[in-house]
């Protein structure tokens, strides 16, 4: 893979996410359905290998799938066709009644060798990818110019990112993690939560109809930081007890697709924490 | 345990059950928080004794308990205080979102050997056992009588599973599954079925104010039958996943107390399905 593919491939890649998100609240909502799909996708072959069968048993891999999406469904729905809180219960609670036993069911059928891990896993993957890309989608369509927020998120994430890899190459020297991740110093971290919350101030200046305050978006700078690198040890954790490297190979040169997502997918829950917190505090 | 004592916890077990369900909504509901708790407790032991930690690691088993013990305390609370559904999301959805979150984040910090495992056994407690028993107590205290709507599947799975006994071993042939439970026989599932379904019409007779017709009785009758078996198999997979023969030792004599409920465990999702069915056809 030659650095020119690497780069092409990587700028086409954050040119459709920025592209797609900034074009209409809807878009961004398909989008992040597609980004949830992918990363199920990845992670539900992760849980097959695991469990020793082959990615090709298609009754284990659409269940897999079915979990996995089955909270980004909804809210892409949702979103699309404004289901009354009523209907969303009468409807919402006996499907996902049926889903969740319907897991413990197919493995007494299923005969795999370690039925428990794999419905643990399947949670799992619904909660650590599809919840958070479900809050997405929700985010995106549920406030104004929530899609703009959500690229704000990326942003804040990718300057975390970007700032945390800058200070902590030149002058970090405590490391945080060695265990899991030898290379994040504590030095790295802050530069990373001052290059985030710079952003953040930048996209409060661009984003003027967001309804949030000046220190409130810094608070979700801070939080991009701070939660974009755990999440990344997070996801690092889970390819280690695994015993795999990269989580997939979508996208050619850059590792997985669940891989560019880590990040973004743990500290969305935060975000949300943090809007629900400013909301009461209106 | 020589067979009087079996007997006397036995007696005192289903007493003690029979007489809390009956007395009133309320302590129906604190009966089966407390059966839930004493389940989780069981199942968290199992859990740290799958990771290799001593189950007196009381940071973990405080969080798992945590976890598993967090629907049903919800249904308690909305059962003694009644929320209103408003507050329920704003309190709800970020207390959730943090809890699920600091899974992740204790397990990368927790050094265990098998984090990934962890998180997914956690969250399989919390649908197992947890959601179940929040059924139960949102059950007993959201219908007319519903104490003794729970009390009466109570009755339909002891019948469907004594007439599965009693049936099965005179005239049972066909194994049902071999591999997990050698026992089960296609004529005693039958004798199971028509066992509940008489104990259902009974129920039907004996609880005139709950609302619900004959034929509905009947098919919650059948429901305590079939999956209550499949119940059973469940938790015994469970088990041999886990290379482990009983539950635990909290009644003494009588295996382990998750032993005792895997059928109801099991099969109040499906009742509950069912209600929402019915609820429909009004």
């Amino acid at each position: 893979m030659s650095f020119k593919q690497r780069a092409i491939t990587g700028l086409t890649f954050v040119g459709v996410m920025i592209g797609l998100t900034l074009a209409h609240p809807l878009a961004c909502a398909i989008l992040f359905f597609l980004v949830a799909a992918l990363c199920i996708y990845e992670f539900s072959g992760l849980i097959l290998v695991q469990d020793g069968s082959s990615t090709t048993n298609l009754s284990r891999r659409i269940l897999a799938m079915t979990v996995g999406l089955y909270l980004p469904l909804i809210a892409l729905i949702q979103s699309l066709i404004s289901v009354s809180p009523t209907s969303l219960v009468i409807y919402g609670v006996p499907i996902t009644l049926f889903l969740f036993s319907s897991l413990f069911l197919f493995e007494l059928f299923g005969k795999s060798a370690q039925p428990f891990p794999n419905i643990g896993f399947s949670f799992l993957g619904m909660f650590y990818i599809g919840l958070p890309l479900s809050l997405v989608i929700g985010l995106s369509t549920s406030i104004p110019q929530g899609n703009f927020l959500v690229l704000s998120i990326l942003f804040m994430i990718w300057a975390g990112d970007t700032g945390a890899y800058m200070l902590g190459s030149q002058i970090g020297k405590n490391k945080m993690f060695p265990r899991i991740s030898p290379g994040k110093t504590w030095e790295g971290t802050m530069g990373g939560v001052a290059s985030a919350i710079i952003v953040a101030v930048l996209c409060s200046l661009v984003f003027k109809d967001i309804p949030l305050q000046l220190w409130q978006w810094m608070i979700l700078g801070a939080i991009c930081a701070v939660f974009g690198i755990l999440g990344d040890l997070v996801e690092s954790m889970l390819k280690r007890s695994l015993g795999i490297k990269d989580s997939g190979n979508i996208l050619p040169g850059h590792g997985g697709f669940l891989d560019r997502f880590d990040s973004f997918i743990f500290v969305i829950p935060f975000i949300a924490i943090a809007l629900f917190f400013f909301t009461m505090l209106r």
